[in-house]
């Protein structure tokens, strides 16, 4: 699939990206710079970020210019992860294949690697964007919608709202407000970095955001599904975790084949959304089909 | 004494903008703005936040137009403090004669609570920023300044190397920069912000910049001291701690007698580094006096 190969190349570009922008291991004191490397390089498929930059596409921007922002989005998905997986949440062993950072690094030193990914990351962003040049109003604009994103309505109030749901009955309603804030804010503030940072206009910015829900639902729609139907080998982790942490999940409330209906018409919404975009938007009219088809 | 009165005049103008800034305890999720206000709400003096102020006022600035960013150090100090308490790291029950976040909330909840805090208030600092109207490229500056600070070169390094030298001989070299980076670096940052933010020249910033840095060491060296030789109910925690957690500190590696002595010494050169500023900077002069002869 030709976008898969679109995918590993804006990966490498990514990777390279964060290589530069992290501290270096051997930076003092190294086993937090080392901690953050871990969990930053294993092997993430660099999803969100390639939506920021492709939302720099979109627009007309250039790429280049929003990688910063790019990378910061990324970071910030790391330093989640990690909380997530603590042994006070989510208790995981494993990400991705490999040991999560608790695992590696103890409890400690893992709390302070994603402290210190979040604290890069908005460093980054500031930093990063000032060397590529936007207008200073368009950054702080990118800075405070970051911050809204991530916080207590946010990534955090999705997680928040995940705990207390564990365990019990979960109506839909509920289910969209944890998604969309633990998973689609991310998503959503990633895309409208790139665009906003590359100067879109309001209209623009209104169809990108509605892409970004719907692309969103429909990647955590999947995967709940994978957790149910996936191949261990191909996902990275055990399939069926979240029926024994007793989870609720789009696939555990409604069955597969809803799930499924409900994924295909967010992957509908998201590309209808594109209509008024010409043929530099096909990178992300390209990751609908790739989540619709998602195996991993 | 007249610092006191006056500081406590700044700590409820601080205490009126924090409950104005913060999430309400009503929004949901509940816990999580419940856990945020505990630890923001729980007896702190506000000195950070007062020196912000305070550095308005010492370059000609208005103070309320650094409010924001004046609340947003207390955020981040109190942050830092929730995560330094949990279970992984310094395992405390009791901070300023109050349970720790976790005993109240649970580990999950505290770290997310200090994960949201953090976020909020770089979230404050731009937004409250911007509607207090500073050029966008000074409140830029700050938000790097602040989130370097803040990191694994600041106050992150800090707690690791903290972390990393319990148990351990340590020597002045490496108590320097432990001090500089988890104490240091945010009163530094703190009152840079208010200096930067209200259009301070470069000599004002270097004079204030070398009075946060002598201010800030000379503030850890009274509490490693009063760790020692404190009064359990006026500092709010058990005397101690240091040494039964095999803790370098000045007090345990130069004796009280010579700690003390480096304490004067840096008081002196914060008072020396405010010599070219007039008397709007008094505040700052009486912090000074205030940490001599600190008793909690």
């Amino acid at each position: 699939m030709d976008f898969l190969d679109a995918l590993a190349k804006r990966a490498r570009t990514i990777d390279a990206a964060l290589d530069r922008y992290l501290p270096p291991e051997n930076a003092d004191p190294q086993v937090i710079h080392a901690a953050m490397r871990y969990s930053v390089f294993a092997g993430g498929k660099r999803i969100r970020p390639a939506l920021t930059l492709a939302a720099a596409d979109a627009v007309g921007g250039n790429p280049e210019h929003v990688l910063p922002a790019a990378c910061a989005i990324e970071l910030i998905h790391t330093y989640s992860l990690i909380h997530d997986d603590l042994p006070a949440m989510d208790n995981d062993d494993l990400r991705r294949g490999k040991p999560t950072n608790h695992k590696v690094f103890g409890e400690d030193i893992a709390i302070l690697a994603g402290d210190a990914l979040f604290t890069h990351a908005l460093h980054l962003l500031v930093l990063g964007g000032r060397e590529t040049g936007p207008d200073p109003v368009l950054l702080l604009t990118v800075v405070e919608e970051v911050t809204q994103a991530c916080g207590s309505s946010g990534l955090i109030g999705g997680q928040v709202m995940d705990l207390l749901a564990e365990g019990k009955p979960v109506s839909e309603e509920d289910l969209v407000r944890i998604h969309r804030a633990k998973t689609g804010a991310l998503f959503r503030v990633g895309v409208r970095a790139g665009a906003i940072l590359s100067g879109a206009g309001l209209e623009q910015l209104a169809s990108l955001t509605t892409y970004a829900e719907n692309f969103g639902l429909a990647f955590q729609i999947t995967d709940d599904i994978l957790d149910v139907t996936g191949d261990e080998a191909k996902i990275g982790k055990l399939v069926g975790s979240d029926a024994r942490n007793r989870k609720s999940t789009y696939a555990t409330l409604f069955g597969i084949g809803e799930a499924r209906a409900k994924a295909d018409r967010a992957c509908s919404d998201a590309l209808a959304a594109l209509d008024e975009l010409g043929r530099e938007a096909d990178f992300l009219r390209h990751a609908v089909q790739f989540v619709a088809a998602r195996e991993y």
